[in-house]
């Protein structure tokens, strides 16, 4: 059975998005170089040495092993006039406070659920079968953390400071959590590390 | 000839030290989980995983290559009652406010420079000769990083989120520089991964 993932780039300083998201910058000042090493054709001096391979096998294994993702209602706003479609070939599950009909892209549909984050994922897990749900909005992914239901954490770790923007971890509500390292791999540009997320001796004694 | 290094290890939520730093509790709350993967006692489950031999090879070299450290006077003050004279067996410059005589202790000695952190590397650098210099302090290392007087940076990601405390980088005034991947190991416990600092696009156009 599929796992349920977090995976996300981040900079060295923490950030996954950049200082100041707004209309039309939707990943914040400097945010989209957090995303660049994704782009096959975007680096090449790192292909020569190798890393763009290293880059692409991570890229690709997302691809296939992703059966779902589960987003918030800002990220679909952003994504649809950035993607012009789902991220991934793949049913969609957004979490939003106002339903709507099913929305079918040449990519994938996108299903909305106003009953929170949970409902959501338990849906997207119907959907991905034996593949793994990927959580793709931060703040879908922290409620989702705190409730223990998500399973694996995929960081990828850019070297670069962008002195600002939207956290992955902020505040303490999460300190019970135990990360277990399962792999990590380093391209010439980004550290991919992984985790098992567990909940930790705090959160087993406040339960 | 030695490269000055920033040798830190910091949490997942990219914190060095733990919330509420003060006297008795240096390193804040939870922060002294941050260094158990340096000593070799500290985790039995973790040595039978073959994961010790790592991280005490991490630390070995870090003995090995160190030839002179520098400090703020925050660290020494806190520092010399917890380990009881030199942190590493070399001498180690003090950046303070304050002058004052040479400290010798069992381990090695203390000087004291009042006319700042670059000052105070260039003596160190003249003491540790073929050996690397360690910077010790992130208030002093930031300095050092936005001069560009730091050559690598060795990060040891230790997966726990502290929820608070004193960040390794803060703010935008280093945005400019160039971090390039060197190398990377993963014990069961931490993933150690160093950076050559370089001056980025940005601090270039800035000069």
């Amino acid at each position: 059975v599929g796992a349920v993932v977090l995976d996300v780039s981040v900079s060295l300083d923490g950030f996954a998005t950049g200082p100041d998201a707004r209309p039309g910058v939707p990943l914040g000042d400097g945010g989209v170089r957090l995303h660049e090493w994704m782009f096959a054709d975007s680096g090449q001096r790192a292909r020569r040495e190798g890393a763009a391979d290293i880059d692409q096998a991570v890229v690709a294994e997302l691809f296939a092993t992703t059966g779902a993702v589960v987003m918030g209602r800002r990220m679909f706003d952003l994504g649809v006039a950035e993607w012009g479609g789902t991220p991934f070939p793949v049913p969609c599950f957004v979490v939003t406070h106002h339903g709507r009909e099913d929305l079918v892209t040449d990519n994938g549909t996108f299903h909305f659920f106003t009953d929170g984050a949970a409902s959501a994922l338990a849906r997207a897990r119907a959907a991905a079968g034996d593949k793994n749900v990927l959580v793709h909005s931060p703040n879908i992914a922290r409620q989702l953390l705190r409730a223990g239901l998500v399973d694996e954490i995929h960081l990828h770790l850019v070297p670069i400071l962008l002195g600002g923007g939207g956290r992955l971890f902020d505040g303490t509500e999460m300190a019970g959590l135990r990360f277990e390292p399962v792999a990590l791999k380093q391209s010439a540009r980004v550290a991919h590390l992984r985790y098992r997320v567990r909940p930790g001796p705090s959160a087993e004694g406040a339960d």
